[in-house]
């Protein structure tokens, strides 16, 4: 599978980008600036081989990293979103776009979810997009400090939403091949405002409990 | 400690009810209808006495349950929330009052939040009830059914908020006399609404996913 990971020079792209590529698949950087694009992915090439892996990664410009993947996460700050979307929109047809997105504010020393007016981040990525993309969100709940580092067991939970039941069940299956990750069917895309109010959340309790990079489970 | 269990005839008022009176406090079970509140307390004694223990439970009508308590509990449906309170407004004056409130409604067959104007239960309550309460948001994710049974180990998380230090710390250590249950600060009241969110989604996830009564645990 082509996977595009949009600012997949940082944060939780990294990670997704290292795993799988490790799953074999096809990776393509994704940032604003090709040459930061190029220079990412060609660290993470280098990462992965030191590890005796053989990477599949290239790096380009946003829009041309989405043009023919098959599938389009956008491991962005939510606050770039609608700029960069729009900037690229042409470049998407009919790809499975991932929405990690999570709008926050910082409240009195808390992170608190800011609900935006469509409701959450994922209902307002899908209204950007042409018609024939399939929107589903994930990943918001996944330490990205955890994820970008390999030796990492992740046994956590990822909550999946979204509207098309093959979109979201083929994005459940790349995030069961990352190891011990378990995918939990999360219903409709609305629902992900349940999700991404929890990542605030896992900020505010780690820093009142004195906790570090926190993730989630349902038992 | 004088806990006040409103609605404490059934859902998560029962568990509580149960666990507390285990742990040495004095309960007092409210109902609409005093009856009802004493037939409750009298099934709690029955239940509780054939497992050996020497519970102290009462029940009251919700006005009287709430006087003179130390702590209550608003083990009721949300829905019935502004009704009730306005009913018995007259009952609080210096208590530490504990929401467990959540707002949600059913859309495609997923639960999903229910953003109230104020931006949580929690607030709402407080608004609601005089300004010498103060009202400390906890328990909306432990499973009722799980909570109710004596036998069961809840090796789960409680997220806790509130604005008054001393009363979150209070419930905080009220929750972890209930054993193996994790008590966390969750920070302000206003972060209620993330902790209040994640109960819809609990429920959502359990249907999808063939689970029954989850709970949550943030590691």
């Amino acid at each position: 599978m082509k996977i595009a990971l949009l600012g997949g020079t940082g944060d939780i792209g990294e990670g997704l980008a290292l795993r799988w590529a490790i799953a074999g698949h096809e990776i393509v950087i994704g940032s604003r600036k090709e040459e930061k694009a190029k220079k990412a992915s060609e660290s993470y090439i280098e990462r992965l081989e030191n590890q005796g892996y053989s990477p599949d990664i290239k790096g380009f410009e946003n829009g041309k990293a989405a043009e023919d993947a098959d599938i389009v996460v956008v491991s962005i700050p939510y606050e770039h979103m609608e700029s960069t979307i729009k900037g690229i929109r042409e470049s998407f047809s009919d790809q499975i776009v991932v929405s990690p997105l999570v709008p926050m504010k910082k409240v009195r020393g808390s992170f608190v979810y800011s609900v935006p007016e469509k409701g959450c981040a994922a209902l307002e990525l899908r209204d950007l997009l042409p018609e024939g993309v399939s929107v589903v969100s994930a990943f918001q709940n996944v330490s990205a400090v955890k994820l970008a580092d390999i030796s990492k067991t992740l046994d956590y939970d990822v909550v999946v939403c979204g509207d098309d039941e093959k979109s979201k069940k083929m994005i459940m299956e790349l995030a069961e091949q990352i190891p011990h990750l378990r995918a939990l069917d999360g219903g409709i895309l609305e629902n992900s405002m349940m999700v991404e109010a929890m990542t605030p959340l896992l900020i505010t309790v780690a820093i009142k409990n004195g906790m570090k990079n926190l993730s989630i489970k349902f038992i």
